[in-house]
């Protein structure tokens, strides 16, 4: 595997989608209809090949490329983009009757049967042999093609398999972690409790409801040896990619979980981005539902355009969305009007270089028949949803000089996938309000409303380069983190952590003394109790002279060295610190000992905003439920004013902008029209 | 198997239920009872050897029909009946122990053990030559006996099998479903989604949790073939039967959905109704419950009746329900008195020639001791439940003259079990808001308010007999079935559709333009989108001056020639037609595009009925809460006036009648007590 | 077996609990604190070796007892006493793998991996011999040692295998139990009911959700099977215990059901007291909950303590407790300050000779790492919990004059394991509202809220002791609990019955004639009907002048010769009577035919208690919340008066007492503390 550095470098923005032909081979006419709409639409790049498997090799080793080969010509012909999919998402019916080590094992152990997508065994000497050879076919055949833009490795990877050679895989993968020393790994696993000394490697199983689930280590370990071994079979598949087209970049598409629209728990999306060279994904928000506002589903928007684009610090695509409703959520209500460029625009905003749809066309058939999509089943242009598509198509061309800008954080917020897994297997405090992602949001939430950029980063990320770092419930804390973190603040840094941080190590072990030794010194206290309330019960925190509820955690502290800023009201710690402020080295650190409303995160952040001097990018006054972001080029800022509200919102503008999609220029006041949103220039 | 058409030649109505004598062989002082008692009781018809089987063959080949045969003697000697049931619902141990084919293999391809009841699977050889040889010893020993009245098949058919040789059935079902040719199925399944492509008739599989599970147009087979398969299965149950009592009819009995009382929607039992003789169900509604009021589960009850009584358009069986309780809803609560009385007079009323009982005694063990029966464990006639079957059992012999006696109707409601099945598949709109049966209430309620009968037809039954058809939801619609509702309009008739109509054609595959051809004519419009709504989201609709609350569904129409007869009031298509109006040929089509409060249809069908003339078979003025039911004999009347409330209700008479019950005559104001139900005729 | 008596003859209340130094043993300066912590916190008893398996047998054959040694001698050597647990709870990796058979199949049919705990065969022959084997050693290496205070028989017995060799050993089970004859069982489990006769014992299984689980006889059975099985899983560990150390009482640890504090429901410990020496219990009540009162929850404590207490009539010990909070409650709340020492009075008040902790120190992995502890993880004697339990060792050792001391009831209160199973199975009545144990409960209160001792009896018990019986729910009762009933009442005793009784014998086959026949006799009556009411239903009882609500469950009633103080005011029963008194003999019965509000048991066991004059131990006026409780030495009475409430409240004492804790004297007024417990004596 190189370490070239690949991206995309188209001078246009990206728009278009899953286009599915193999779906239509016995519907001439379709084909040709949908070259003509892809026009009509203004779209320019296309997937192809996702979950084609079947299409391209019907028969083992029988190939039938002839329909992609009209496909990438069609697309080239009208100067569209294509990028290529490995169809390893699912398997052909005669691939798993004739290798069923293919199919998984679930963690009750059970041998699945051939069926669905996305449940391949990633151990499997025949799948990683079938998907190599099928994409060393594809990258022959396409390799060279001028349409050809990116590959598109696989899709939505996730899931894990239990089978024996999964098993004997883990294994291997444990003697590594832990030096072929079993001790090593009893230790680390906390092996006496319960008896559960491993003697003998054969003894070591995969966490199942059958069996072990409740080891804490031996689960961690787990979702650490997925994560690998999908990393491992991805890296797989690249092999005859990297050899045959050496610049050609990769992509593969990650997901979030829903319906809180939160990023893909089930793998590590960190170790990822190492092996890939452009970051997509597949958004699909649950817009106007029934239990939120539209700012506030916006902002969980943000937060993982934030997360994902700063894996690698460069503009990501947005390879998946639908023009106007999905199949599979429990109510799939269409985009009202306006949504659907709104929310495209807020995708670019945040770093997105495409539009990119699931999907093109909907099917007659199966499980996403109904799955919303640029071509309807009336096959015609003249609809809402297309002339909408159409719209933004237009608005994208007019903005291609965005393809490539970045963006630029002061702020950074850390999100680790493992802290995420430990606290959620913790068995302690509340087994159900221990809500990593949801205290992310309440942390994100202040920068995202005064529109202060903010970069999500990893805990292997660069902290120095920010004036502010944010560390939430960081349960889960190496000690190299803690030594980053320390650095961070002598250095001048400014950083804020919560209660329920730095609590075990990398193996889910407890620091000895409970509480990880260099977050004394760094926050100046040492936390005494994590008091665990229940749902109903409230407390309260005296901050600045006013009052903030306090719900679910509040941590009685001890300080040593710390100022407390603000105390709890009631119960057997009132009175005691509840904020804290710890002046170190040439920085500070702030504690926040309990979980507060809303109100103290908009306090407590704007003050330090104010001391940091860390200000939005642009100084254009706006009304609530208004989002503005920036993304710069060389000499050019491009503001994006997105009203995410259904009332008209006013802006005062600070100086004149240039209008980038419906020309002219804009200053002063403007009133923004529900869902409106305005790409300026300057 | 013949065509001959059979029927219950009695000349009363049937009362009585199931005995089993087979509980009680141990207890010689009870059998003796039994007779005693169902004198003095009323009673006159009782099924036996429901679950006899361990009773009547103890060992493979030893039979001990003795007792049976005494209780033919018993019965017969005071002049009752006998239906005599086939025992296959529920296996002797030692079948299972020596056939262990005959244990289903569930979806999850786990085999069964051995317990319970109604769990055979239907394809097992040995199953079919055991209940086969049963039922031939059956037929020969009690065919020719003058008590025998009819048989019972089995009971309750229901559930499936996944054994290899029910995959084994299943392909050859398909192969003869799709001609032989794997690509003719791989069309019908719009096969290449997800690479789906079966390319041999070994990689097909029933669906499953642990394999496929998501192709719709598979999982729509699946339940045609478990219906195929369960009705093959009773056709071999009466081969026998057929061949030796040519003369006695068939029946099978169907049962309903709990708790919301709805059509059972396992089986399609259309495919049923053309095989068996007589009709009859098990209705067992939750009288007196917390959610609903009486009159609203009465029309719950009224809905099934008139679906299954159209079904063979002749009186039906009431088989099995209960005096007072039974004890497997989640709250068991008696019938108050007089509820029973009334619950009987309304099936009576809507069609059935009967009231029958599960059970005539309650056992002293295993699992349904506690339900409700005429004999209760004291062994009494002095109880308010005997009492009050035994007073039923007197009303019922002064209505024999209704036995046979029919319902006619010009309204006619379709409901199809194909489409429900499909619609509750489908991954689109609303998962849990698309409730196909609550829309058919929606749409049935309004008829049933007004006394005016309803046929419940399926889609192959003859739709010009009708003045009015109203097909709610028919997102499944085959191409035949919309060139007859155009030949129906075409013709005069009046045809009211709903949103999610004429979708899909029979595969579940989208029609072609994404709505049924033929319904863009009938109707003069075309649906552009559905919209799908949240729980919490409302929408409204004008019409004829009135506002109608909206939720879950609004579809926006295109209009072609429809008139616009209601209009939406909110959301991006507010002041688009919601309600529309079409003449074509000699009748005229409407189309309800939203989900729309109750209000809503009662105002639209009351114009309706104006319109076509169509009144109640009865001019008797009510209070909301009396039903009033018609059925008709040469040159009688019988008029059904029932309370369905708990206060007291006023009618007010057209004419004078005969009271049937009490004697004498009434006219004028009467005053109906709680839960009376009052016989008329004239 | 032998019968001899044994006891712990401690002159001090035992304060300690489960110590796991096989987990710390690569960290020896954490062994040498303990000692020093253990005489910090006042603490002297200590359980030991409950999962030590791998680290007493790390290899099969190979023992490691040095540690366990150690253990031994450093707590012998500052006077402290071990209490030694056979390791059964937890197997050692090496053990399933090379013994398989010790692992569990579930009801399911799948044989389990291993992991957890807690989940042996306990038919498996390996495993007897195992586990006996390993007593054995245990037994010679530590029967002589002086600090060896009593035997921990494994920990907390629970759960079921449905292995072969299992289903073997429930038929050797059922043969016994019917005499060798399957005609015997098939009449027992009313066999002819849907043909569920057995005609060969291999046809019988245990019940299964992949088989049969409805058949009540079976499911009953199986239940009685699975305590009998561990019971003599038990009796085999005890084997060389009772060999090699006589004298040395044995003890097995029961528990509770949560989040609802009532008994554990899996096993009947009724058989296992008569194999113990010593009663023990494992208690978690949620104290500080969102959803009860503190005096509530302390009611519900007491209703075990009660249970486990009457069980052998003596002292009993609180094995298990947290000194702060669990890890496994969905919300895992601390002890406010005071609550530790108020909740261990409580236990100690009840008859506990005990405060034993789960556990003494948090381990740093795992399950259980965040369980409340004696030493937290930051392994200090200064920190609130610490303290706190210093403080109730200390007061532990003032009160150490009270160890064996008795207590005595005039009431009984009846609860039966079996019962509870067959009313839980029991299908009919309201299928979720039937809670037995609530029911217990509203019975319980009165008493406890009036500070009279309850003794908590089975149906083996002695009942002629008692001036007051109670017996709720009592659905299964065979007919020698009835006649002792009838002995009891005819003997002068007061008996009081609900509705819900006398149903069904002891193979849960309904009496003939639906009512036992004695207890028409005792009370003068029989149940007619038993009304079962929705949720949202409501009726009302008459009582002496007052009207109490209704809900779920009114039987209806015929009198012969009771004379009804109480009755119904709605529906069709309106005026009929719900509460009957009845003389018989020189007693008299009550019975209470409807679910009523606590209020009525309020007054009505109000009016019993001064008719019977039975009065609380001591005569002190307090305010509600406030529990007085009382035990017995000779000559001295300890009386505990705790305020389980979040506020002061007064009593007024009727003597002057001698204050144990505080020292000096008490008398006239005093403002107890929230949370406050003082312990007096006279």
């Amino acid at each position: 595997m190189t370490n070239k550095k690949r991206n995309i470098n188209a001078s246009f923005l990206l728009h278009g989608g899953d286009y599915n032909p193999d779906q239509w081979l016995k519907y001439p006419d379709v084909l040709k209809e949908d070259i003509q709409l892809m026009l009509a639409a203004n779209t320019n790049t296309f997937s192809v090949g996702i979950f084609a498997w079947s299409a391209l090799e019907p028969e083992e080793g029988v190939y039938t490329f002839e329909w992609l080969d009209k496909v990438f010509d069609d697309i080239h012909a009208f100067g569209g983009k294509v990028i290529l999919a490995t169809p390893s998402g699912a398997r052909p019916a005669w691939l798993s009757q004739k290798y069923p080590d293919v199919l998984r094992v679930n963690a009750a152990r059970v041998k699945q049967l051939h069926g669905g997508r996305h449940n391949h065994c990633f151990t499997s000497p025949a799948y990683l042999e079938k998907t190599q050879n099928m994409n060393r076919k594809l990258a022959e055949r396409y390799g060279g093609h001028p349409a050809l833009l990116l590959w598109h490795i696989s899709n939505e990877y996730s899931g894990d398999c239990h089978c024996d050679r999964c098993q004997t895989a883990f294994r291997e993968w444990l003697k590594e972690r832990y030096d072929g020393s079993l001790d090593t790994l009893n230790d680390a696993w906390w092996g006496p409790f319960w008896s559960h000394t491993f003697t003998d490697w054969e003894q070591v199983e995969s966490p199942s409801p059958n069996g072990e689930d409740g080891v804490h280590g031996l689960r961690l370990d787990w979702r650490r040896f997925v994560t690998d071994q999908t990393v491992r079979f991805m890296e797989n598949e690249m092999v005859p990619i990297r050899e045959l087209t050496p610049d050609i970049p990769v992509t593969t598409n990650f997901m979030a979980d829903t319906p809180d629209l939160i990023p893909f728990r089930g793998l590590d999306y960190q170790r990822f981005a190492e092996k890939i060279d452009v970051i997509s994904w597949d958004a699909y928000p649950t817009w106007h539902n029934d239990w939120e506002t539209t700012a506030e589903l916006a902002m969980k928007v943000g937060f993982i355009d934030d997360l994902y684009r700063t894996m690698k610090d460069q503009p990501f695509l947005l390879m998946e969305n639908t023009p106007s409703m999905v199949n599979w959520h429990p109510v799939n209500k269409a985009k009202r009007p306006g949504m659907h460029i709104l929310s495209s625009m807020q995708m670019i905003a945040h770093g997105s270089d495409s539009i990119l749809y699931f999907q093109w066309r909907k099917s007659r058939g199966s499980t996403e028949k109904f799955h919303g999509a640029v071509v309807d089943h009336d096959r015609s242009p003249d609809n809402r949803v297309f002339r909408e598509v159409a719209a933004l198509g237009a608005n994208m061309e007019k903005l291609a000089g965005l393809a490539g800008a970045h963006r630029t954080a002061e702020v950074a917020l850390l999100y680790d996938w493992e802290n995420d897994w430990a606290l959620e297997d913790a068995q302690g405090y509340g087994l159900e309000s221990k809500q990593y992602i949801k205290t992310m949001h309440a942390h994100y939430r202040p920068f995202w409303k005064r529109d202060i950029p903010v970069d999500v980063i990893g805990k292997t990320h660069d902290f120095q380069k920010y004036k502010l770092l944010v560390v939430p419930m960081l349960y889960m804390m190496e000690n190299k983190t803690a030594e980053k973190l320390e650095k961070f603040v002598q250095a001048g840094g400014r950083l804020v952590m919560t209660y329920i941080s730095g609590v075990a190590d990398e193996h889910d072990l407890v620091h000895p003394g409970a509480w990880q030794e260099k977050l004394a010194n760094i926050f100046g206290l040492c936390p005494a109790e994590t008091d665990t309330l229940y749902p109903a019960d409230r407390n309260s925190v005296q901050y600045k002279g006013k009052q903030y509820e306090l719900k679910d955690y509040a941590t009685v502290l001890e300080l040593h060295g710390a100022k407390a800023i603000g105390s709890y009201e009631k119960d057997f710690y009132a009175g005691t610190p509840a904020v804290t402020e710890h002046d170190y080295g040439e920085g500070s650190a702030y504690y926040i000992g309990g979980r507060l409303e809303d109100a103290f995160q908009e306090e407590f952040y704007e003050e330090l905003l104010i001391k940091e001097q860390i200000v939005a990018p642009v100084r254009i006054k706006k009304e609530e439920g208004v989002s503005i972001q920036a993304r710069f080029h060389a000499h050019t800022t491009y503001v994006f004013i997105m009203n995410f509200s259904e009332s008209e919102k006013a802006i005062e503008l600070d100086q004149t902008y240039q209008d980038v999609l419906q020309g002219g220029f804009l200053e002063g006041l403007y009133l923004l029209k529900p869902y409106e949103a305005k790409v300026l220039q300057f």
